[in-house]
């Protein structure tokens, strides 16, 4: 094994909008890779925001904010929101993306992007230069366009992607290998 | 959009094996997919570990532990760490994989899997039925084999894999869709 040193080298990081209304009431939305899913019951998610960015004083005040999830088609807005700032301009004017305030929490979404989270800050905790914000999941919901015959998102229609740190690139979901929980019940095959 | 209910239905969870000794000093490791880079300065990951896993005391306890990162080819054995308990196995054996003892920190690693990051402890946060676990990444170590050319690591070599909640699949990683903090700063193309 080789030693790369002490790094956040990490290689399937998910792509989500963390969306809120700054203290004006202006949408904003900005693009988190440092998060993820941490709790089952109630289902909560996590995003780590640095305390410089414009949505911090958002989700650390009001509490309320939403995550959209891009497709593959919707990439090069969904990087824009990681290059701009809400402080100095408004992301979904600049990609044409409609901010769509959420019905359960004070916070808009992507209108355009398949997937979205509802949640609601339950946790703070300041780690160093990130603070992890643990947000519950008030509801999911999906576009219609994603939806598969059995009512359910269909991963075909969803196309996420994700970041890898690396090479600090977008990449899709590639094939399918197995059904999880089940494929390793004779772990020797 | 059609409303889901408040569900952990998250598409590009990461599949990771979280390594460490348990109380009688036996190697054990547990796949874990509520997990995520969590901050940057000093680098730091989460895993959400359920109070009822053998790991659960071991990161609790010691605060010592590992995770690796499996390749696509290891999927079978992967997906066993998420089903059977160190609590009545010994994963390692049954899989015919080897715990690598860290020289970092108390805790052993999975030899074969190509990427893995040393890990300690720092944080932990209840929420519900999960704990998080914030672990400061002390290094990062890639295989020989998984090694570009450039000196990094070469995602066609390493393959890792993401776990899909709602369909509850393995799937690869696709086609790469562009740069990161470059392909959007024109958003509109």
């Amino acid at each position: 094994m080789k030693s790369l040193g002490a790094k956040t080298l990490v290689y399937t990081a998910p792509v989500w909008i963390v969306g809120s209304y700054d203290a004006a009431g202006k949408p904003n939305g900005m693009a988190v890779s440092w998060g993820g899913i941490c709790c089952s019951q109630p289902p909560c998610l996590s995003v780590a925001l640095r305390k410089a960015t414009h949505s911090y004083a958002s989700l650390d005040g009001k509490g309320d904010f939403t995550v959209s999830v891009p497709s593959e088609t919707q990439v090069v807005a969904a990087d824009y929101f990681g290059i701009a700032s809400g402080r100095e301009t408004d992301k979904f004017r600049d990609t044409g993306l409609t901010p769509a305030k959420s019905a359960l929490v004070d916070a808009p979404y992507v209108a355009e992007f398949p997937l979205v989270y509802e949640c609601r800050v339950r946790h703070k905790l300041e780690i160093g230069l990130h603070t992890l914000f643990v947000g519950e999941i008030l509801d999911v919901k999906v576009s219609e366009a994603a939806l598969g015959a059995d009512g359910h998102p269909d991963i075909e229609k969803l196309r996420p992607f994700v970041f890898l740190a690396g090479p600090r690139a977008y990449h899709g979901i590639g094939k399918r290998l197995g059904k999880a929980f089940e494929i390793g019940k004779k772990p020797r095959g």
